[in-house]
């Protein structure tokens, strides 16, 4: 097939025409299905549940150190849920704090801390005039809506299969003071699948900040998420990379069990210096009475030690594998040679990123809407849902059946072809 | 035995020595016991292992509204739930949220969110020059601490067994704008075991407010945490009474199971209208995930509805009313006469609070601590832990075993004895 763009304005509108047939025979078919969000497959789920029986009225709920596991107390985490993430993470006990189910809460958290008690010692951020995130784009719209909330300004960044285009990123944060944060999902990168290359880690780790209230927010959530166990990215470790740089203060790292164990019953971890640890602490004590240490526990006696979460996301894996596969394969089958979208072939994580011609994303997604198929809605990958160029889509093929998915694609396809038609039609 | 007050001047100084031997007696028995946090003991957790084993690998883990409870979603808390709490706290179903583990976050979190984001569209608090809340003494200190961390003013009001002041409480809520909050744990109050009466609730109720943003911060910690089933403290609704004095949105409403089940493995619960229910999960949707399905569901299961948590909370009280009537029967027996201490007898709730001789409190404390006892710091029970006639302590007797209880007691009244003395004797 050739690129549309090579087409003639008849054979643009001819092909209109039987793409529209066939899109309403699809609108037709009563198609109802949901491609927008990260979520695990039940069947996914299914592969945590013995993780239930492992702590039951028999256990003894002593922690290693002693304490009653079902009492208050604990407020970083039990020491048995501090090694194992500490261990996974590769970073020292004292470096680890684990909480309850949403790392998410983690950074709102932390971002609100600073906003009304400050960084380090520093005015706080609602007192500043002016507070601003870089944001890389594509990125992930909860990490934009937090900001947003906040009225912090967000900048955008543009990133490629290596991360962030790091000489703009050190023009702000070495310049500008009132660069606070930059938002990194450096692994797997929701949602185009990037994978930060050793430079723009070690870059990243290396920033002389402005602002003395800086800090990296590297939310590593898809750090053992392959989808290829003979294939599996290796970042270089945040920790290591700052404290070797004399930034041994200036990230915050993010993981979870979200996606490992159950979302909404898993447990988070922050993985950070033991001064910031300090901080946080101090202000945690009036926040909460801590997290659900049994829940922590529960993960511990499942899993054991990091290689058995390993081994747990192999089975992942099998699972979602086929699924990205599945949409790979129709976007090169049926849009391959034909010049209207790009995507990369994401090795791990939740997502594939796929970009159309400038101005088609929103026309995309309506159409699939339309048609019965629901897409995160286009702009999400931006700051303020503003994507200027209109090009980005996240496609999330974990929660629908295999089955569901092709017919999904199909729709998917279909309405990228359609919305290209129409926008060159209407330049002709 | 005679009033201390009454004694001479030579009286008190033989009594000083006969104390003061027994002290030593005391302090050198190696005592180490505590008596300074509201924990349950260990018996009182083993009464809910069972809840352990009622949700397992076996269950379907599927909702009353069809959704997967082990994946995202439902940010307000599963429908069976929300019944559960709605049913025990008498309160419409619309009228619930259901969080994780603290409602001491949900406090936290309710602050916070006026501070940086404002109530019901009026200016946040953190962008108005003075915000304050009434703080009635004695009180929590973990509420103090909040409204301390924010920077809010905090004003005391007096209580007695009735509730607090209410011409004072009258007098600045409804004159003075800048107030925005009450402090309020209305039955079995923390520490003193106060109920509030109809009238106390009544007229909280309808408060005619001169900030648009006040609210009650109403936390019923206490709700059904009876020590006498045959003796239970009702107090009006504050839903239905705010209703009705046409304040509907003026009460946030708090409860918990950490109490009923497990601290820090329990469920936490927030009860308002729905005009601020709206409000809230609007925020909400940016802060976090939602909270663990899984554990509200065990809950669910494990006490089928309220009268399953009534039954469970008669068996709390067989365990820990021994040990109030312990501590009761101490004071009763070694101070009664004295005139040096008076405390209100609670019939329900976790605490015991003892308020001594003007000048006091702080050597009492100080006292046992030096003999091995710890209490909770003298002054906690007021905000910026400063308790100007130094009068007030709180006994915390739940978690030490009934024979550490009786020997921290016995500590504790020959140390109000000869602080007592110490005091009088300074004076003449």
């Amino acid at each position: 097939m050739k690129p549309y763009k090579s087409l003639s304005k008849e054979e643009l509108f001819s092909l209109f025409q039987e793409l529209q047939t066939k899109y309403f025979e699809l609108k037709n078919a009563g198609i109802s299905l949901d491609m927008s969000r990260g979520k695990p497959g039940a069947d996914q789920l299914d592969l945590s549940a013995p993780m239930l029986d492992v702590l039951n009225s028999t256990s003894s709920f002593k922690g290693a150190q002693g304490f009653d596991l079902r009492n208050y107390g604990q407020l970083d985490g039990i020491i048995e849920a501090k090694e194992l993430f500490g261990e996974l993470m590769d970073a020292p006990v004292d470096h680890v704090m684990v909480y309850g189910n949403s790392s998410l809460n983690i950074m709102y958290d932390l971002i609100s801390r600073a906003m009304l008690h400050g960084i380090g010692g520093n005015t706080p951020w609602c007192k500043q005039e002016k507070v601003k995130f870089l944001c890389p784009v594509p990125g992930y719209d909860r990490h934009f809506a937090i900001t947003e909330s906040f009225g912090i300004e967000m900048i955008t960044v543009p990133m490629d299969e290596n991360g962030p285009d790091m000489d703009l990123v050190e023009k702000y944060v070495n310049n500008d003071a009132t660069v606070k944060g930059i938002w990194c999902v450096p692994k797997y990168s929701n949602p185009s699948g990037a994978v930060y290359s050793d430079e723009v880690v070690n870059r990243m780790a290396s920033l002389k900040p402005a602002a003395a209230d800086f800090r990296i927010f590297w939310d590593n959530a898809y750090a053992v998420h392959h989808l290829y166990p003979e294939n599996k990215a290796e970042i270089v470790n945040i920790v290591t990379a700052c404290e070797k740089a004399g930034n041994p203060d200036m990230y915050y790292e993010l993981c979870s069990t979200s996606k490992i164990t159950f979302p909404g019953s898993g447990v988070a971890a922050l993985i950070t210096s033991p001064a910031n640890i300090a901080e946080i602490k101090k202000s945690m004590t009036v926040q909460t009475i801590g997290h659900d240490k049994l829940n922590q526990m529960r993960h511990v006696m499942f899993f054991k030690n990091a290689e058995g979460i390993h081994k747990h996301m192999e089975k992942h894996a099998a699972l979602i594998r086929p699924k990205f596969e599945a949409v790979l394969n129709t976007l090169e089958e049926e849009l391959g040679g034909l010049e209207i979208g790009t995507w990369l072939k994401p090795i791990g994580g939740y997502f594939i990123a796929f970009d159309t011609i400038p101005g088609c994303a929103k026309r995309v997604v309506s159409l699939c809407k339309e048609a019965g198929v629901v897409m995160t809605p286009a702009g999400s990958t931006y700051p303020y849902m503003n994507d200027p160029q209109d090009t980005s889509i996240r496609i999330a093929p974990t929660l629908p059946s295999p089955a569901d998915l092709k017919k999904a694609c199909e729709v998917f396809v279909l309405c990228v072809k359609l919305a290209t038609v129409e926008k060159y039609l209407s330049e002709k």
